[in-house]
């Protein structure tokens, strides 16, 4: 028979849990009190800021269970998190896992959902120190506050992107857009989970290493994960930074798999680059001058490429698109709204 | 008409809650980045560790909308939180509240939710500086991770009850359950939530400043809140330290309020106190002649009563009562399991 919660009731999940991380994760420094106390505690580094964030989904609307593993999903759920930590330029270290879980939920999966967690944080030396386990009813979920560090007074905002700074992204935001698209257009399941794209959508990559060293070089002026959309995210800076932004439709960076699946879904690639994404690239502003060394601290860390897509303006709040034929179209600055009835499920 | 969170979206709600907390909550000293990034931050002070904790109230399990207010919900969710600082002898800081929501929830419910928080954390200097929303399908939830900090390795466990140590607890156990059965028996609502009782299940008191002052005092071995119930949590500390415990039912506190409650309602006013609780008091364990130093440090900060209830003993996880006939009865010592079957709604 399948062992469920209900079997093993929350003190039982608890302790196997407990002896999952202890077994499977990293030794979290610097910790002072971890699992089964009423708080966990550790001891901050002198002369850093502690970074926190959180950050959830919900089944149904971030995920579809059918579509995605209880492993990917423990990765995806942690790369959320990672990424904001990264944005701002810092390192993650712990994580509180905050789930609401159904009786009928098979420990098995839960224990696989850890293991996604662990898959994404061990590489980082970070570790799962606490958390919360709670009956959900209908809408399961995961809710995870990650907690970091950077040196006091480092870390980078979106509020200080400069008139006249270039504009880059990571990678190639709308591949993890193009997987979800890929799913809920496909007519069979059998061999999609493996497709490049739909792995980009289930286990996206999170650029925490990227960010890091970015803020390192000293040259970045403002910086924001994709997690609301390309031009959801930039029209934060903008927003924060008082500024507007003037984007190159021809330098946007689209992969052969994206162009692909975009005709095969009959699709607009730069709608999924723009408007969906989904993913979890980094957007860096800094002076045009200094774009080769933003380059250079990332090829550092990873062979993620920097392409550089536009320049920050003195018009604040307006996001404008120069087409091949040398026209201008202007963009609305809207991103994932979670309670528009219009809006989509990702966070 | 009334406006709903479709009205306004995520953005605007955000607007609007940081506008709220500007105006009406406390400025969180040491914030280095505060809401409206991709993660807040704060120095830390030297020589203290950083406490966390998180605690998640699901609708229709831990709370029905028809019995408690938002504003009242915030207040409860933020209690609990901040119980589990002063569990360990902390001080509460920073929150960071994550909401799943419908889209036809009102504006002003989430604002009252909001001045809840706002309540509860004000009088200890603390603050909202971060959090996340998202739309929730059928079970809205309020997950809040509560940041305090405790001088360096001076937090108080559940695992160092030593054998012969006096057991006490704080105020009077039971009266919140008690007020959640008065709810759940009632014929009509009419004036019940003026009722001390229900007063105390839908607006609980955390003993923060108790357990502050417990930890100041160098008497305390053990610590834990009651949110799993009396005997629940004592279970904790006797499996965590390796111990046994003996209570005596004569010298269990029992509220005159309480007492009438459990004879209208039928019930034993026992159970109340020691299986359900419901409340988030202090359970202290102590070297026997140091109960005084205890009382001594509760009473310099509040008017809260501490009453010696039992012993532990080194019969480890064996729970007696000592009825007044002078036999004994064997308790288990299970508190709320959010998974079995017959478990019930608490944290």
């Amino acid at each position: 028979m399948t062992e469920t919660l209900a079997d093993i009731g929350e003190f039982g999940l608890i302790d196997r849990i407990h002896e999952l991380l202890r077994k499977e994760g990293v030794q979290a420094p610097g910790l002072t009190l971890g699992i089964g106390d009423d708080t966990a505690s550790f001891l901050p580094h002198a002369g850093y800021d502690v970074l926190v964030t959180c950050d959830c989904m919900v089944e149904g609307r971030h995920y579809m269970p059918q579509y995605i593993t209880p492993l990917e999903l423990g990765r995806r759920a942690m790369v959320l998190n990672i990424s904001d930590i990264g944005a701002v330029g810092g390192n993650p270290l712990y994580a509180l896992v905050s789930l609401g879980l159904r009786s009928d939920t098979r420990v098995s999966d839960v224990e696989a959902m850890y293991r996604g967690f662990v898959a994404e944080l061990n590489p980082l030396d970070a570790s799962v120190i606490g958390g919360n386990l709670t009956k959900s009813g209908d809408g399961p979920f995961i809710d995870i506050t990650l907690i970091g560090e950077v040196a006091h007074d480092q870390a980078i905002r979106r509020s200080t992107a400069k008139v006249g700074d270039a504009i880059l992204v990571t990678g190639y935001p709308g591949q993890s857009a193009a997987g979800l698209q890929l799913l809920l257009h496909a007519q069979r399941m059998k061999g999609l989970r493996d497709h490049p794209l739909v792995r980009a959508f289930n286990t996206p990559s999170h650029r925490a290493r990227e960010g890091w060293a970015i803020a390192q070089s000293g040259c970045v002026t403002a910086m924001i994960d994709t997690s609301d959309g390309f031009l959801g995210d930039l029209g934060h800076i903008c927003k924060e930074s008082g500024v507007g932004a003037e984007l190159s439709q021809e330098k946007l960076p689209i992969s052969d798999v994206l162009n692909q699946a975009a005709q095969d879904l009959g699709q607009d690639p730069y709608d999924l680059i723009l408007k969906d994404s989904d993913d979890y690239e980094l957007i860096i502003t800094c002076a045009p001058d200094h774009v080769g060394q933003i380059c250079s601290a990332v090829s550092s860390v990873s062979d993620v490429p920097v392409t550089e897509v536009g320049r920050i303006t003195d018009v604040a709040r307006q996001i404008k698109l120069n087409l091949p034929d040398g026209t201008w179209s202007e963009m609305t600055p809207a991103g994932w709204d979670h309670f528009a009835d219009s809006g989509g499920g990702h966070d």
